[in-house]
């Protein structure tokens, strides 16, 4: 009998590789949460002792998020989702710029909500600059695509594909010697790279809890101090009046929790923990299996994610047959839910964008979870290459 | 020693009368979300095994959630609050009614989410239709102020300061014969009277869970089947290409229990139980102190709210008295977070808008929370209006 088909899910725990879509939520979190989600309901609006117990629970989870990412508690802007910040970013910022300003300058490796946010209105014109073969977008280029009608410059930390990190900063400080305003979308990064908005010296910059252990339903626009920002979701003077809608109490507690681990040194023993995994998978791998490439920069890259070519495979019975043997991966953009379509970002890349996998870890992965990937992993790709030819 | 002095928060459990800001989550939600807080994390947008566990949850939860409402499970799209949920309406149909159709109907007693919504693009041409002195406006009166070049109306099914029920269906009805997408507003009123999608004939309809026992972080815009409708938060083809972001599961979860406890006869033991402490509490505060009025429509309203007016005293002393003595109400517009205005719907009813309270009663209120007020309500507005006249 084969190893691989031992390995069922029922015999041994799964292996998850996806943190880079979702990772479990930290049982801190959760710890955090339960009495926000069992006695404290109140709206934190509200003047009575019930709200005043939710507002400050919100306005310590601010501050421990702030302090996670170099920023100011008032500079927090609390949303649903990473992708809600996003879209929040390039709608204040067009909304402030004026009619006369409505150009946008962006990447080709950027999430669907960045590129989607920018091409809402009719009335947006948008530049977008290319990558490299790693991923990489070149910090004059994105400078030299602004222009004096330039509302927006919103560019990645790292890339949530390919891992690949970005000149984000040398375009902050380039774009705001220009006068324009800089989003820089660290949803991927966050958690897993030092983000610092004062360091970053972007306007803008979002960041998203549950692909660092943080709770689904939450996420935060970190707003430089002193930018008149106009709110995406209307409705409520929430946030400083920059998001309406009631808080999302017991999730924005479970980020403050989550951002609280991340401090005093943890992100950069989690960082160092996944990049050994990484490292791990990415060496056993290639060791045995050929035709397989490691896509994106290998070296000034993210700890926990890489993106691996398989020449002459499809993706997607190989993402089947991992699952079906307890391993857990993902494949193209992260941002393609419900659809497995070829990557944009590996099409700009120039790489063969229909045979990618991306496997990630996370705060919880042990060499367990890249065992059980190396134990399946060979075996399938042999097996999918053997009925190809046949 | 007076009674009031002795009820101090230390002394007796609070009155909580301020449901209709948000309710505590009923217990059966909290044990729906546990195991997706604590187990079930993947992003339900993938395919492996963990993905599917949590798609196989959310799609139960938009069941159930559809039963309540009388929709179709298809015709749900989760939001991450009632506010976004009026955002995408307003944005949704504007968007898709092209250039040409950018007026919209609504009134003056809707939900700052709508005003502040129809106001957002210097492009919408607006026509709010006033009230009555109980807040209600008038079927005819909407539909008249539709015109050829009319995108959206939208109304409220109940106001969420003064409870008064709104004539939505039959404004649903007449503004689909002349062709115009209709929104409705029930987020004060689902789960407290019957909100049926079908029944209604609106093509779009809001609905929130905090404010029936559900989670915060999530609210569902009902989207009747065959209506195109762009999406407002974009960036990713989650929610049937409705809504990007990834999906809030453990909030959507714990929607879904919250919904399912207020089917067969769930909802209406809620709102005789509702109705009779509030009729309690408004004949208990009438009979004992002088110069109070109750705002809005006494029979045809919302059973779980009472707007009550208190002649020659302002609201804040008031709240801040009744907090002290342990009771928790709300003055003013339930939008306007973070601040004491005069509230925008009493004013347009033409009544005094700065000396308002409401207390709203929920799944787990008692009569002791009633009693708890009477207790000490009239003393306080007593000694209030004793003070300002010294």
């Amino acid at each position: 009998m084969a190893t691989t088909t031992a390995l069922r899910a029922s015999d041994v725990p799964r292996a998850y590789l996806d943190h880079a879509s979702s990772s479990p939520l930290r049982p801190a979190c959760v710890e955090a949460m339960l009495p926000f989600l069992r006695d404290h309901h109140a709206d934190p609006g509200r003047l009575h002792a019930e709200g005043r117990v939710t507002r400050v629970a919100i306005e310590q989870a601010r501050e421990q998020v702030a302090n996670l990412f170099g920023a100011r508690p008032r500079e927090v802007v609390f949303t649903a989702s990473g992708t809600e910040a996003v879209n929040s970013a390039v709608w204040g910022a067009l909304a402030r710029a004026g009619r006369e300003h409505q150009h946008v300058v962006t990447t080709a490796v950027e999430h669907s909500a960045v590129i989607e946010s920018c091409t809402r209105l009719p009335t947006t014109e948008v530049t977008v600059v290319g990558v490299d073969r790693t991923g990489r977008f070149d910090a004059d280029a994105v400078l030299a695509a602004v222009r004096p009608d330039t509302a927006l410059v919103t560019v990645q930390l790292a890339n949530h594909e390919v891992g690949t990190l970005q000149p984000a900063a040398a375009i902050a400080t380039g774009a705001r010697e220009r006068g324009v305003v800089v989003h820089v979308d660290a949803c991927a990064a966050a958690g897993h790279v030092d983000v610092d908005l004062g360091a970053l010296g972007a306007d803008l910059c979002s960041v998203t809890a549950h692909k660092l252990g943080g709770p689904k339903g939450t996420a935060a626009l970190l707003v430089r101090r002193g930018l008149r920002f106009p709110p995406f979701v209307v409705g409520g003077a929430q946030e400083r009046a920059r998001r309406g809608g009631i808080e999302d109490v017991p999730a924005i507690v479970g980020f403050g929790a989550a951002a609280a681990e991340l401090v005093d040194g943890g992100l950069e023993r989690e960082a160092e923990a996944a990049r050994a995994l990484t490292d791990r998978l990415t060496a056993g791998t290639l060791e045995r299996v050929p035709g397989v490439e490691r896509f994106g920069d290998h070296t000034a890259c993210l700890p926990h994610l890489v993106c691996l070519g398989v020449g002459g495979v499809e993706a997607e019975p190989i993402l089947l047959a991992l699952d079906q043997q307890g391993v857990a991966v993902h494949s193209g953009s992260s941002c393609s839910s419900e659809a497995l379509e070829p990557s944009p970002v590996l099409a700009a890349m120039g790489v063969d964008a229909d045979h990618s996998l991306r496997a990630s870890v996370g705060w919880c992965s042990s060499d367990a979870d890249v065992d059980g990937f190396l134990a399946v992993f060979p075996g399938i790709v042999e097996r999918l290459r053997r009925l190809r030819t046949t």
